[in-house]
């Protein structure tokens, strides 16, 4: 496991030399020396690969970023070699060679710096649409396509390369232009960059103590947030959690303790059965939510929704007396803005009044179409939030900022605190000697909480409002040109009229055979498998992806939705291709 | 916010050449044709820094890395100009100008990369024992030290490299050997460099279709983890949830699905009162864990632990057996494995006898003390743990894994799939073309859930389980380096006796003028001021970080942890140099 000594290669061509070297290999050399971060060997490497590429050696004018083949390739003698970086490699080191060893500096920073070639180049290629999204291999086979298993034995730093390439390759490439899977999609530069920091700097965001700088941005951010909801000078409070589930857990677990403070002590046998409302078409962390919180899935009302999937809040009221007059408590009702199949907004003001006059917390689950708070074109689309008193609102998804970035906003101060709080004296220290108030650690459900703010934050500063606004508008107008493209197209049929209010876009595609079957009975159950089959070859052929379910009583669909901001609308051409090329023979 | 075309530099120098450049610099700009990563430019920049050197320019010779310092010294009006990259830099280019914008690659690249550049001497300067821990400043003076504030304009990459350096600059060195301030400490440069990865990778754990490699090296590391526990042939289940508090969140959950399933639909008040246990010396996420699950943190009753720390058994039996007298359903029993200030291992052995007896869940909470389960010296303070229900591990504290690193570890198969699955049809689609046992998102409470099982998984490639013993070891090694010295040297007191069980040493440092004051009364309130200002006077200087908190009755002392790789013997002896220093005059 010790080091060999490979790096001694640069002290070899050191000395007092200081004269400008005359060849390209010996000023290079020369200039090992005073740099770190790969870029010594890298010259070298740059210099082999030339030298060799002119005597004709096929193996060496591979790809450099191909280190593993290279270092199949390397068999030299010399000692110290002159091999390229990737061919001598790792294959002798260990990460006991790494720091903190002693003189660990130089092989930390070559073995990072190639960690990072691989990831650039990744990078690049994700975003070229002539690469596959995917590189699709069943769970069974892609368990034999590596060694995947952990062993008592270490690895060299080589092996340890060759599994970060492994793990590119089979990964989804959620960067590419043409993946339009889920709710959170693309890669943004900045986002990435501040991610890559937020690793290096390793901490967590319970103390201001030891996240002095992300504590601050959290606080920032939050305000900023709350006041583009509307709320008056950004008062109110927050955090960012562990995604949109949780966030929403949040909300309930607030409403009940605000209506029920005792709970927190005494449980849920200390108060009336309470009921929550959300629309039937609302996301499944509503219910997860309530059976995690002692509510039970039972207890959450859902409440119809229009052809259009918004709540109908006529029926809303209905139930909500009803459970008043069955003698249970309404203490919650979660709005959604941004269904997860269709998208839609729910009438938050019309929702808003009703709370009010009975008495609920109003929740607006934002997960999805919170962004669009971002766009001044869009953001009437949830005019009334600003009465909410909660809302869910995940920068991981609209804005792109990579995962996981889930906002939770609450408008009345200090009522998380007093809701979570358990003074832990071991971590919350009341005799420091700086601003508790600072120490945010303890209105979280969680202990230890990763540093989600950064990326958000930083992204933030590089585009500007205006700059999200931009790359917001830009997705709804994509899904708007999508939706024109196939509403009178031959072989599509939307699964609700008219333009979509986000970006999801939901529709059949049914193949030529399809499209003049007599039998309904038959055609849906042959619809029903049109979307899957189509899906399953997407990957296959790994071209691009797109998700589909079915819902109530409708056979599978398709949902396209938007959020790459990668995407274009020669994309989207691509896509509606794609259908057909896979879909016309069923 | 367009490019300003200065990654022309690149393209003047191409064509169609094909021999040997004559000149290092001819040939560095025809190499920079060839590669990404922002090699061609830093080729460029190394040239010409050396070139400015002969010439004696004073701006030129500083380091490289200091970019933001070149940027302000270049002045240079040639266009394209061949200063080094930093000094052109970015301040003409956004956000916008990086991908996925036409010709984005190489500006992104060098993007990348100058951020990579920032990082890389971070990393070094975290481990330099004579560069601060933290550079300490109360939060109104660090808001008022940078503009952090987020604006609707966009800023240039410049600006954004900027606020990368002031971020590092204000943050804790968490990686420096001398930071002993939490349970997690240090910076794993594979664990590092797989985070890197995971952040470019950018998905989600909830389906094997968006993650198919990460969702299959989950199921390897638990499966293994569980071998470890010793449950029959890695048999069992689990997640990576985001930290201990919610990994023990969801053992709670489980154990009440698991005597009472109509609770997921009816909730607590179809069941009847539940009481959970745990000692006095846990950590506080059991009670915040009850409080939301509606059970109430009075029904969490807390067993006397003895002058160690440890659980008592008979206690735990009388306080069972008199909630049962009350009608109440013991229904979870949390033993603790390392508790979070003493460090101390409840006797599992003996309250696995308890809950088996009187048919309760037991759960291990080993967030701080379960990887000693790595070590073939010191697992037996784990003994019984193979007969627990289930199991809170954090490899991100004692394994030094990057923050979030947390399993929940459970016995029964199945049960946290029925526990918390609500079958969203538009996620979890049942006509899948894959093995759908590997959509593992509806067991959990999270609906998307962050990748945190790469970088466990890379370093145990890179270590080897012996490698993560060694770790293990050599920080329980030091902690005992450290009881040895302070036992019995004038000024120190033990808070417990004897030779901790973990890396936990507990102690009350009195200064000299405080060692033979008589009155106790004077005295306590003396000392219980003497850790908090040492460890302000520690923050202002930057010097090292450690812990302090009261417990019960006892007045504020030190809790020294050692989790932190980078940690060495002379590091324990700097740390009480610098207590006696800073404290002598109190």
């Amino acid at each position: 496991m010790a080091s060999h000594g490979f790096w001694s290669l640069g002290a070899q061509s050191a000395g007092g030399d200081n004269s400008s070297p005359s060849t390209p290999r010996a000023w290079c050399q020369a200039a090992a020396q005073k740099f770190t971060g790969g870029i010594g060997s890298k010259l070298c490497a740059l210099l082999n690969v030339g030298e060799m590429e002119k005597t004709g050696d096929p193996s060496a004018a591979a790809d450099p970023k191909q280190g593993a083949s290279l270092a199949e390739t390397c068999s030299c003698s010399d000692k110290p070699c002159s091999c390229s970086r990737a061919a001598v490699g790792f294959s002798h080191l260990y990460s006991t060679d790494l720091l903190p060893a002693l003189d660990g500096d130089l092989k930390t920073l070559n073995f990072l710096q190639e960690v990072v070639d691989i990831l650039l180049a990744y990078i690049v290629e994700s975003f070229d649409r002539s690469t596959k999204v995917i590189d699709f291999h069943y769970p069974n086979e892609l368990l034999q396509r590596n060694n995947w298993e952990l062993s008592d034995e270490p690895e060299t730093l080589d092996d340890i390369l060759i599994s970060c390439r492994a793990t590119l390759k089979y990964a989804i490439k959620t960067a590419h232009p043409r993946y339009f899977n889920q709710l959170s999609t693309g890669l943004d530069m900045v986002g990435l960059a501040a991610d890559w920091l937020t690793s290096t700097a390793n901490t967590n965001m319970f103390t201001y103590e030891v996240a002095p700088v992300f504590v601050l941005l959290e606080y920032v951010t939050l305000k900023k947030m709350r006041e583009i909801i509307g709320w008056e000078n950004g008062r109110g409070d927050g955090i960012f959690s562990p995604g949109g589930a949780i966030s929403n857990m949040y909300a309930m677990l607030l409403a009940r303790y605000k209506m029920f403070p005792e709970v927190k002590e005494k449980g849920m046998s200390s108060v009336p059965k309470l009921v929550a409302f959300t629309s039937e078409h609302s996301h499944f962390s509503i219910k997860k939510g309530a059976a995690a919180l002692g509510i039970g899935t039972e207890s959450v009302i859902c409440i119809k929704a229009d052809e259009r999937g918004k709540m109908i809040p006529s029926d809303l009221e209905r139930r909500i007396v009803e459970a008043k007059q069955k003698g249970y408590v309404p203490f919650f009702v979660s709005a959604t803005a941004g269904t997860t199949v269709y998208g839609a907004f729910d009438p938050l003001i019309a929702i808003s009044d009703i709370c009010k006059k009975y008495g609920i917390w109003m929740h607006v689950d934002g997960a999805w179409g919170g962004s669009l708070l971002m766009s001044r074109k869009h953001r009437w689309k949830l005019n009334g939030v600003e009465r909410a008193n909660s809302m869910t609102w995940n920068p991981h998804k609209m804005m792109a900022v990579p995962l996981q970035c889930s906002a939770l906003l609450v408008r009345e101060e200090g009522l998380m605190q007093s809701c979570n709080q358990m003074h832990a004296c071991y971590l919350f220290q009341q005799d420091k000697h700086y601003d508790l108030s600072y120490d945010t650690g303890d209105k979280a459900l969680q202990c230890g909480r990763h540093v989600d703010i950064f990326k958000l934050w930083l992204m933030w500063r590089a585009k500007g409002t205006i700059g999200f606004e931009a790359q917001i508008d830009k997705c709804l107008e994509l899904s708007e040109y999508l939706y024109n493209k196939i509403k009178d197209r031959e072989g599509y049929e939307m699964v609700f009229d008219g333009k979509p209010q986000h970006t999801n876009v939901c529709f059949w595609y049914l193949p030529p055979g399809l499209r003049y079957v007599e039998d309904k009975v038959e055609k849906m159950k042959r619809l029903h498998k049109v979307a899957p089959t189509i899906k399953a070859r997407m990957m296959e052929y790994g071209t691009t992806m797109v998700s589909y379910q079915p819902q109530g009583d409708k056979v599978n669909f398709f949902r396209m939705v938007i959020s790459n901001p990668a995407a274009t609308f020669e994309d989207i051409d691509f896509l509606i291709e794609e259908i057909e090329r896979l879909g016309q023979d069923l």
